[in-house]
């Protein structure tokens, strides 16, 4: 790719931003689709245009996202995207900071390098505008690449303080979330797994409340057994399903109430397959009919899975968070894989098919589950080396010699050079994103967010492996691939060797990530299209209007993990090709600028983890910092820089500091300190109010009434304190 | 060495094992020696000899150990040395079922290997009567090898099942011993580390309390701050000595009334240097003088500690045994490198100086210790390579020629070749335990039974890496260290190659450890000569004649590891060289049956970890196991057999059992299980009792009043319940 391709490239994406960002002013004024551009606000019941936004100037939301500090994002997004916030900032920092010394010092001595050579007519290369200001411009051996070893220096320190301050940060965010004195249920409940079978003459509900009680006199309240839910779930949402028809058709039947004919139409459906074939009968007569038939059906079923499906699984409730903090941490049975006990997720949040799978089978899943990711991370290699390989232009000529007419022309070859194979790179990668958390959940994990995590650093491993490192190589793969076959060890050798090369590849691919990604996140042109068009054809209730313009959550499975990426990519660029820093700096600083806009107007969080995906999101940028350490080492071999090894105790150093913060910080994000659990509550805690909560609604019923509890959902007479 | 040369060994072996067995029955039935042969019976009150086992026949004691049950050595000696027992136990019948299949069918199937190609004249060495009936006498290639494979199977499969089965109960004789309804002060405390500085007008004593009430309001009973107590103890010892040295000075005294001089001698000591130099005075007037004045002394040196030597670490008492157990589980504060909590020892086992070392100071002087330990089994594998390379007659007869006349006697010569190396080895050995165990309390481990694990096992790995791996190799040094220079990965098949040529120095060794070893411990021929000489000539009181025969433990740090040594070396001749597993089951038989009788009779242990050593012993057995199926593995390609790969899956398997063995158990080892915790109690708890036991000698006295503990022994109101 030359340099007039990436101008253009960077220009047309900074034309589709400015579009996109005029037409967000536009649209969002418009009082019709203040539900798609101001959503949270609204379900929080605030009012849209709170301080009069919409009669301000324009930019007013840059102002608004500005001044919002981390406690207002706390209040209106809760922690984890508090969190996320200090992670944009802290890559921003490091990124500004490296580059407030790279810039200035890098690019003069990498574009004055070679002069001399020039005029002695050796250069051996011909190097475009972009390229000499990287290090592949000084000569090998040359005494100037200190000025490159230096600062990998510089950039590893800045990041390992600026990493280290966000943790301690992090940390205490986290601990204010859980020593906060409003009731949260979810502190006050642990769920336990593998209950050893039941014996003679014991309900399970005994087994249980028997443990727990010789155990915890004082604060156990009661437990509620897991139940296989699956066929009363079943029953569940096929009888939701008819009640929104039959408000669906009701509401049709309204509007047809016109003023020519008062009387309207009654709506009519077909029993068969999907409404399409089958008797014809009139809607709201039918599923009317069919909901008298769920009812008593469903009270039946879940009269009968509390009763006789209960499963080796409960919740334990305690009346004190200490109680709960510190069952979850203590070693129960003398045998590890009995009554294994854990902090219980939210309510929302919880996986209940997963509760039941065993102690071991679970380490077994989790070991089959880790083989198929790499696996899967290893194929796919293959296939975007050659689309890499393939979407050149020069390729693509001669593969689909039919082209070449239209490739010929100035305007398209450009257009083409410069999207191709990013395009081909972006779609490849929007299809994993659901097989990795589908796996994920299948390792057997109990929560949703701890789901999410596990999927969001799958998905890492993959975009780096094989966009990155697939990418960088792709380019000359065939001519490497034997080398690195022949020596294994050779790989980072090579990936360096590959490194300049690509510089403007990347250079275009996060300037697209950001003006055209970013543009497209503010406008949120999709939902608003979708959202006008369900409201036009299909919505008829209240509900499926609020459904329709639903705006789902920040989506850290893969959002976190494409940022991480980009990390990765400028990490490795910052000393080779320091022009991608300020690159680096747009894109999370307009990522931060963006998505507190969305933090704070749009996404509702789907669940709150106080903020336990920190130590994965910076483990993930210390892997990209040690992938940096270890390429910028290769490529100084590659220009046998005699010092080169002088960079080796930057690895060693990232180890350690890696160590060192796993050891101070982390027990604290899977456990909760008892220092913060002991903090006092604002009120004594509802227990019933706490242990409704975790009723699945599939089993929740106004009619169900304590008796029916007996069952799974135990009740054992309440003579603990209530007292925290 | 050859065949007459073991022979002779084997038979001076059981010569001296029968002539000690004979001292013994005589010497243990006189009475003045029965505090030598039954000081754990006199400690305990009982009689010596109970039952009438002086007047039945010389062999009773063997009819006692086998009579007597696993409760019985619990109830004697404590859960550590029931684990020990298992640990023979197992490994006895790992060995016997091996030998049951391995002697009738691999002895023969090597015996019978050469008979053909030995008419034939091809033979290419000479192999003795022991060599012939080794795998080595099998030729390359040939499919009676297949026998060998299969026999690795079995040895493997027997190991793993006796292993799990042996875990299983271990883990039951924890957990009995930890519910058990006696009131043992240690479950009742856990040891506070870490602890963050006192923030200003504030004691350390106000600041631990306030913490912990706050955490358990109910629970909690007191806390005891650690103090620096070098200055108090140096005092109390000094007078403690001066006690001693009155009591002995007044025993003297008292002997020399005779009838013929009723006044007596009053003895005399000089003031000066070790009481030889200085002016003469009357010793009983100068140790009373000593005492007064350093009665006083300790007890201002006791308020100065208490008051002005506190340390960031603490002991804290709770009332319950449960809480106390969820406490050492559990997180305290948000960083975790603050407020550490851990199990406390029991008193006797506190290492007091380690409690005050911080958290990551503690693990920067773990890794610094590894490295130590590390560099000292590389640099100590040289000389034992040398001397055992050194020692071989020939070699003695060309480096020392003076010797040659005495040498050349065959009765000398075949006496020297079998013990010259071997005794060189021992003695080599037996500096190394004081080492390692003060390397492994250099660690910062805050127990004695902690420090103990972590000396045997640096002890093990030594023992295994030098004494067998040295040796075996030792006598090829010179030649195969060039070749394992050039190719690290050859250190197996170098080894395995040279393992059959040593198997008769390791049956000698195994013969000699089992026969002299065990002969000296059962009639404890050094312990009587040393108590009756100091009887003679320094005993003067009783406390002193108590201390001359005080028996000591069973000395785990180096028992245990010279026991591994000789599993490693039965596990991998066990198919090599099938006439080891006899050796093996001698020495394991033997030793249970003496040990069993000194653990009934002799040993006092010196502390009691609940059987925390067994996760330790069944790790380094496996690895034992894990080191025979490699160097089998490594026999079977020098064979060249084809089907060798067959046996890869074994150390696999080995490491899955290992993993799946530390996931189910181990977690239990390191803490206790709440649904052992919290069995009932005989009785309510006298916290004060508890509370006192922890206190330091040098610290209690029987006139600091409850005023003086207030400063570092804090003393809260006990409002909490002193129910369990």
């Amino acid at each position: 790719m030359d340099f007039s391709s990436f101008l253009t490239s960077l220009a047309t994406s900074f034309v589709i931003f400015v579009i996109l960002m005029l037409l967000f002013t536009w649209l969002s004024r418009k009082p019709g689709n203040a539900v798609v551009y101001y959503p949270s606000r609204i379900l929080k019941g605030l009012d849209a245009w709170e301080g009069g936004s919409r009669t301000r100037n324009p930019l007013a939301w840059i102002w608004e996202a500005f001044s919002s500090t981390e406690q207002d994002i706390i209040n209106v997004s809760g922690v984890d995207t508090a969190v996320y916030f200090v992670f944009l900032t802290t890559v921003l920092s490091i990124l500004v900071l490296s580059g407030l010394v790279l810039l200035p010092v890098l690019l003069p001595v990498a574009a004055t390098a070679r002069t001399l050579t020039t005029v002695n007519g050796t250069s051996k290369g011909t190097f475009n505008d972009l390229e000499k200001l990287s290090m592949g411009h000084v000569e090998e051996k040359n005494p100037r690449l200190w000025a490159f070893l230096i600062a990998a220096y510089w950039v590893s320190f800045v990041s390992y303080f600026l990493l280290w301050k966000a943790y301690i940060h992090v940390s205490g965010l986290r601990a204010n979330a859980l020593m906060s004195p409003e009731v949260k249920p979810e502190q006050f409940v642990v769920l336990v797994r593998d209950i050893p079978p039941v014996t003679e003459g014991r309900t399970r509900k005994e087994q249980v409340d028997s443990y727990f009680k010789s155990i915890y006199p004082e604060t156990y309240y009661r437990s509620m057994v897991v139940t296989n839910n699956k066929e009363v779930n079943k029953i569940y949402d096929e009888l939701e399903g008819y009640k929104k028809k039959l408000a669906h058709a009701e509401a049709v039947y309204a509007e047809s109430k016109t003023l020519d004919k008062p009387e309207g139409t009654r709506p009519t459906t077909k029993t068969g397959f999907l409404g399409l074939v089958g008797e014809k009968v009139d809607s709201i007569e039918y599923y009317n009919e069919k909901i008298k038939e769920l009812v008593p059906k469903l009270e039946a079923e879940q009269k009968v899975t509390l009763r006789e499906k209960q499963q080796a699984s409960a919740l334990v409730f305690f009346t004190s968070r200490v109680a709960a903090a510190c069952a979850a941490q203590s070693l129960h049975a003398q045998m590890v894989d009995k009554w294994t006990v854990i902090d219980a997720p939210e309510p929302r949040q919880l996986l209940w098919t997963n509760f039941t799978i065993k102690f071991f089978e679970r380490e077994l899943r989790q070991y089959v589950v880790y083989v198929i990711v790499a696996l899967t991370i290893m194929f796919y290699m293959i296939p975007i080396g050659f689309i890499s390989a393939l979407t050149t232009l020069d390729n693509l000529k001669k593969f689909l010699p039919f082209l070449k007419p239209a490739v010929n022309i100035a305007a398209i070859k450009t257009v083409l050079e410069a999207y191709l194979p990013q395009i081909a790179l972006i779609i490849f990668l929007a299809m994993l994103p659901k097989l990795l958390l589908f796996l994920s959940k299948a390792e057997g994990i109990p929560s949703e967010s701890h789901a999410i995590r596990a999927a969001s650093g799958k998905y890492f491993y993959f975009t780096v492996f094989n966009v990155f490192i697939g990418v960088t190589l792709g380019g000359t793969l065939f001519s490497t691939f034997k080398q690195i076959q022949k020596d294994p060890g050779s790989l980072v050798t090579v990936l360096a060797d590959s490194l300049p090369g690509n510089a403007t590849f990347f250079l275009t691919y996060v300037a697209l990530k950001f003006f055209v990604g970013y543009g497209l996140e503010l406008s949120r042109l999709v939902p608003l299209i979708i959202f006008h068009l369900k409201r036009k054809y299909l919505c008829k209730t209240e509900d499926e209007l609020k459904e329709a313009w639903a705006p789902g959550d920040l989506g850290y499975a893969t959002r976190i993990p494409s940022d991480m990426l980009i990390i990765t990519i400028v990490y490795c660029y910052s000393v080779i090709a320091p022009l991608i820093i300020p690159f680096g700096v747009v894109y999370f600083g307009l990522g931060w600028l963006v998505l507190r806009n969305q933090a704070l107007k749009v996404f509702v969080p789907s669940f709150e983890s106080y903020g336990r995906m920190w130590p994965h999101i910076h483990m993930r940028v210390l892997a990209s910092l040690l992938l940096f350490q270890v390429t910028t080492f290769g490529y100084m071999g590659v220009k046998k820089f005699y010092y080169a090894p002088f960079l080796i105790p930057l690895p060693i150093i990232s180890l350690i500091f890696f160590f060192v913060c796993k050891k101070k910080f982390y027990r604290s994000f899977c456990n909760t300190a008892l220092e913060v659990a002991c903090c006092e509550l604002k009120e004594v805690p509802n227990m019933e109010q706490v242990f409704r909560s975790f009723i699945p609604p599939s089993l929740s019923s106004e009619k169900v009434d304590e008796d029916q509890f007996e069952d799974a959902l135990s009740q054992v007479s309440r003579m603990g304190s209530f007292a925290a």
